[in-house]
């Protein structure tokens, strides 16, 4: 793809200073700027880099006033910043708006429902009686289990694999082999120490806005389901197990592993590598450090969690701060008991 | 699909008290009850429900007897919980049923043997010298590679990988996207930094009635195998590297890591997010809880274990207990500091 | 594949004592040793296992001479160990080279040059504008999209998937179902809560001799490039969120994760679970041990790092010891308190 910087100065409302003919071809960051690359300068802290950055146009506010030469084109805008940010998004919807129609071999299955626009790539598999939305773009080597139901607008990466019942709402995005629907991890011990495995026949719901990272699961229930509400955001390689809810706009960074039945509250942010234990709730708001260790329910909205077993962060710190303590008072007690003796 | 109350009740030898020709369509917790689903009560705490519930039908206890008026259709069973499990198990057993045959495209290697009533999704891979046992279930867009065995009534989920020379025995649950075989992670250091790879040659057994989760991988041992023996049930997300052996009837929870060459006994719950060093044992009987690190063998069973460097649980969380009262003890030895100064 | 004893001795220059027919199918260790393979003495400590092994050939030491009475075929060589890794290396060698060709059906987009002597598996994409290096082998159900580039002698194993725009230099090894270049976790908070997406429009660049574990993903750049240097060894189940750069010859454990923008230096080993915090520096040489968190910059090289957070190992393991401590500290100071009442 190629822009001309009188395209862009147009989609921008901005005032060209240079060559107007230039032709852009990618975006960067004003320090790793390359010819043929747009970038932005915002934060004047930033302003050193305009003077010896190798892109050939950067966008900048209307009022900056440069203070030595340059060699990039310029554009004057409102806000280099928000500019910035339309250009990230115009140039992603054309990269994304690329993929249509449907690639063969492709497979779909019996009373299956696809809709208007859809992207069904080679090697995908769609099985019976699933209904696709609208302008759902569904990746290679994907594949969707029978009785699924994917909204409109959503992306299916490739190699994701969403399992029967699935329901999915509008605006979703499942990165690349993530597995929606798989089982959930039940057994029942027997008295010879094998163990029966329990049914798992409840399902995974999505709603709307959902994105769930590569390489995550998120297990079906066993009976009911497990659901991510409205703008849930999951990074890479999370576990979400059987019956687990989270809540809106709840964010659960990479290698964190939730367990069965555990309802997150709203707006919570889970940091990496974080584990809980089953059947707890978590509060509205609560914010946990990576690496924590969740055991108990938290009631009280908005702490700040750290440790195993999880406290408040600042507490697990100060705790650090007292173990490394210890030899000092070990030291003054051993003083305090020669003199004691001594005397 | 769809039964009447009527052929529900003939399956668990049942009465029906209220409508025979009602028609169930799912299951339910009687907490969670729908229009069109079944469930039970066998806990007298679950009771208020009864009187609440949507469902449409609820098993009872046939000594049961209700004290409010109520609306679903009861069936009187002799244990309500027992025969909701043989429910549970009756509707995955015709779930699973569903899929036979072979689905095109597909492949299917030179020599390799493939047994009665399987079932080879489309898009899914099978290559040289493989043996497949009969009625196992193969997944859209699985890889078997060459020289691979399964037994029988397995089944191998959408996206599964199983590498060269794996053996697995018969009722083994592969999980979406777990990858069986891979190259152990082995790089022998070379004096200028760089690393030599070392062949990973040897294979993985799985034992029968094994069960490994999405996304989890079993790595290939360098020379000889890496085991899974019977019964072994892993989650999701959970590393096994090259040359390790896990015990009979041993569970393993989300994104636990096995280092290479460890050999863990029978019967052993490992928490999950835990990590094992290579090399060393872990005996029988012994339970992991969550984000454990164990680097020594452990010697004596039945043990529960907790902590980085792990120790005895309750060691454990006595010690957090210990961090606490420092500020206390430096109080206490500030106060008396004092004292023996003054005096 | 089968080798005879005089094939091996050939390729070993070794000398052998015994039978010359006999056939070899694989490779063991002595301790594990079945009929049809062959296995090495180099180290003493495992002589005994000569007398009792079911190898049917095993190499030694030229000047080697055994103490009892022992059924295996020998080959004597320079140096035992060596000898028996090249034919390790030999045999990995004749399995790898097994593959050739295109095999259908298989996707090659619009524009895509692909090398000789490659393989390409059946249910494997390719979308347009790649370009992929002469004899790499692309196992079956992976996906390479747009505008790829991959060199020479790569193995990109069944289930991968690389994104677009993704640069591959040559000899890497991309292990089953890792994900190269899925978006990065990027996410803007707004007033309301919810979030916009970021858009993720730089790339992935792995350097020669890269490998990358099963199940691992490594997410691309916002803008600018998330980078594995030359050498650099990943194992299963490792998250490299956007823009991070990984030095030269650095080796990462399974389920380790690397936030955004982290700058690892070059021969750092960094153990499994560990998690860093996003925009640090690690300095060259670091060693961390496994389950730590580190959240600052580590400026000075080669330190050993245990703990979360962060500090030097044996600091940690110090720790440890002191906390242990602290009920003999509290009986010092309590009868310390009584004496001193007391008096």
């Amino acid at each position: 793809m190629e822009f001309t910087v009188e395209q862009i100065a147009q989609i921008l409302n901005g005032e060209i200073k240079g060559d107007k003919t230039l032709k852009v071809k990618q975006l960067s960051k004003i320090e790793e700027g390359t010819e043929g690359s747009i970038s932005f300068l915002a934060n004047l802290k930033y302003e050193p880099f305009l003077y010896t950055t190798q892109a050939s146009v950067v966008i900048v506010d209307k009022d900056f006033v440069p203070k030595k030469t340059y060699s990039p084109t310029l554009i004057s805008v409102e806000n280099a910043y928000a500019s910035f940010t339309i250009l990230l998004q115009e140039y992603q919807k054309i990269l994304s708006n690329v993929k249509k129609g449907i690639e063969q071999p492709s497979f779909i299955g019996k009373n299956s429902v696809i809709g208007e626009d859809i992207y069904l790539a080679a090697f995908s598999y769609i099985g019976d009686n699933c209904k696709i939305g609208k302008n759902t773009k569904i990746y290679p080597n994907v594949t969707i289990s029978d009785s699924v139901t994917i909204g409109e607008n959503c992306i299916i990466h490739t190699g994701a694999k969403i399992h029967n019942d699935t329901i999915i709402g509008n605006n979703c995005v499942i990165h690349s082999n993530a597995v929606i629907g798989g089982d959930g991890f039940g057994f029942a011990p027997k008295a010879d120490g094998t163990f029966d495995t329990i049914p798992q026949l409840g399902n995974v719901i999505l709603e709307d806005d959902v994105c769930v990272g590569s390489n995550t699961c998120v297990d079906r229930a066993t009976m009911g389901s497990t659901i991510l509400r409205k703008g849930v955001k999951l990074d890479n390689l999370v576990q979400i197990a059987h019956n687990v809810e989270v809540g809106e706009n709840t964010v659960i960074a990479a290698l964190a592993g939730i367990s069965g039945s555990v309802k997150i509250g709203s707006n919570c942010m889970i940091g990496g590598q974080t584990g809980m234990t089953g059947h707890i709730k978590i509060a509205n708001n609560t914010r946990v450090t990576a690496q924590t260790g969740i055991s108990k329910t938290v009631k009280v909205e908005g702490l700040v969690l750290g440790g195993n077993p999880a406290i408040e962060n600042r507490d697990y710190l100060r705790n650090h701060a007292y173990i490394r303590q210890i030899p000092k008072l070990e030291k003054r007690l051993s003083d305090l008991e020669k003199k004691t003796t001594n005397e």
